[in-house]
């Protein structure tokens, strides 16, 4: 029987990962290549000696980018980034990525040239080929497809399921930088239609305009770790905003969480931007998301190991199942994380 | 010097395969696992001792899909059909899809249950696992990004530049079918508009409906073609059109070809209903695309073996390079083969 209009669920009820689980959650993989399917950075495949990993993103012009800020060299930079992320994200490297562009008439070729150029350039920062990839016309606005695939010995994978309590929390890096490079821009556009003079004043603040613009993968730290032979029990790049990130592992692993308000790497320019708009730092820091930082877990073993890496900072560890998520602050106050996105 | 407005070049100057071409063109690929970039209908990868194939493509509501006459199962079911075709059209097996979806709010979750339950039915009647994906919100309407992984091989590799003059162009099933079927939804869709009572009249035209809204790829035809030991030499899924896809293998083997007019599969009702239509059914059979069928060459040699294979029609051959590109009639008249969304 059809159900009427107002009995049908609505989207916004189930949330994002609520609503692919409920999408996705009775799916079984039936083929024997498959070795893991949803619910981790990329879908696993087994090729033989090694694994190949696939990945894949929607760009949305109005949702992921906006024109009027983004010139078409850093979007085509960033989707680049933005895919091969997760293939690193699972201890890979990448190889290959595929390029599919919706566009309407209101694009020019010249402009298709910038977003190329800056999808090259990238390629060739990350050593990875354009390696396919298809164009058609669309309504409205642009849409971006990026496909990614990489390679990961099998000893060497690391899934978002693997951390266990007691568990040291590690992020590379700073948080919330790129949130509050989106806000100035965003401030600065709304002033200009104000007011067709003012130029954008972006001086200061180079920091976080560039994270947001052209955003980079922590490359040579995941290279350190394996260097020092330190290989991670999970990892996920922090794109949803570290809180939601931080979640994904926790609830994927089955272990709680307790990390330090105050080990949270930010950027002075974040704190310092933050401020002047009267928000907490913390907040951009948690929630803002697009950071493409790493975070991950290593064995409490390994405490003094990590140490010797400059670039990660270890921010608490993972607590047993059921002890919950927290945010501590050094005068022993508790705060339960949440995350956008997240509805159970 | 910022070029103006008007001396920028337009897309539609260049053409869909030249504008790929004009930005593509100068990409080089560096990784030794990178068999085949850009230009075929999947991506190869060296994964060992197989090839891994992976594909991706973009469908947008109101470009590749209108859902006032397309249910969501179909668009799900079709979405799969239409990614694992280009691993097929390399003779390939596919073995993973990874969806990635954008959706505004004028969505509810039914519609995503049904979008899943076809999607979740090509993957079973195919054996392909669905393997990952992303839900995003979108401004307006409906994207969907399908990625298919496939393997392949080494020696089973068919590529879309293998053919040599003399070859047998064959053909899988019939042509234009699902245009016609397109025409007929959107003839009933307007006389509906027009007149709200009028029940659509399909009657009699379930064929080329099913080819519109559930086109199935003739993976029995490929495993016949397997077991009598035809390799082709090359071949291509026909989406674009008979027409355009014919014309990129000749373009990318180097040859020319000439087919004649009264080999082209047609079905009846293809047929019948280009005649309601006032149109030529080969201008369907030859532009329509959609048809999800295969188009491969064989030796010269094989022509005995291939008319054994009841489901493949050789539609005749492939000429040298520079002998241009005809559709001949069994009167002796010449035709030359132009297609759309070609432009050099």
């Amino acid at each position: 029987m059809e159900k009427s209009e107002n009995q049908k669920k609505s989207i916004n009820e189930f949330g994002k990962f609520g609503l692919i689980k409920h999408l996705t959650g009775n799916i079984v993989t039936g083929n024997k290549t498959t070795i893991k399917g949803i619910g981790d950075d990329s879908a696993i495949i087994d090729s033989g000696k090694n694994l190949t990993l696939v990945t894949t993103d929607l760009l949305l012009e109005g949702i992921h980018f906006n024109l009027i800020y983004t010139p078409m060299k850093h979007l085509g930079y960033k989707a680049v980034i933005r895919a091969i992320s997760d293939i690193y994200a699972m201890n890979g490297t990448p190889g290959q990525v595929i390029i599919a562009l919706g566009i309407s008439s209101k694009f020019n070729v010249e402009q298709l040239e910038e977003l190329y150029e800056g999808i090259s350039l990238a390629c060739k920062n990350y050593n990875v080929d354009l390696a396919g990839g298809d164009i058609t016309s669309s309504l409205t606005g642009m849409t971006i497809g990026v496909t990614a695939v990489g390679t990961v010995e099998k000893n060497d994978l690391v899934r978002r399921d693997g951390a266990r309590p007691n568990d040291l929390v590690c992020v590379t890096g700073d948080f919330g930088a790129s949130f509050m490079g989106l806000q100035l821009l965003e401030r600065e556009r709304k002033l200009f239609i104000k007011d067709k003079v003012t130029q954008p004043d972006l001086s200061g603040y180079e920091y976080v305009i560039e994270r947001q613009l052209k955003p980079e993968i922590p490359v040579s730290t995941l290279k350190e770790l394996k260097k020092e032979e330190i290989q991670p029990t999970s990892m996920i790049d922090v794109t949803d905003g570290l809180a939601s990130d931080l979640l994904h592992v926790c609830k994927l692993s089955g272990t709680g969480c307790r990390i330090f308000y105050s080990k949270v790497p930010i950027d002075y320019e974040t704190s310092k931007l933050a401020e002047e708009f009267n928000i907490d730092p913390m907040v951009p820091a948690l929630n803002g998301g697009e950071d493409y930082e790493m975070l991950f877990t290593v064995p409490l073993e390994m405490v003094e190991k990590i140490k010797i890496i400059q670039s990660v900072k270890v921010i608490d560890h993972m607590t047993t199942s059921g002890s919950g998520y927290y945010l501590a602050g050094d005068d022993g106050s508790e705060v339960e994380i949440s995350a956008q996105g997240w509805k159970e």
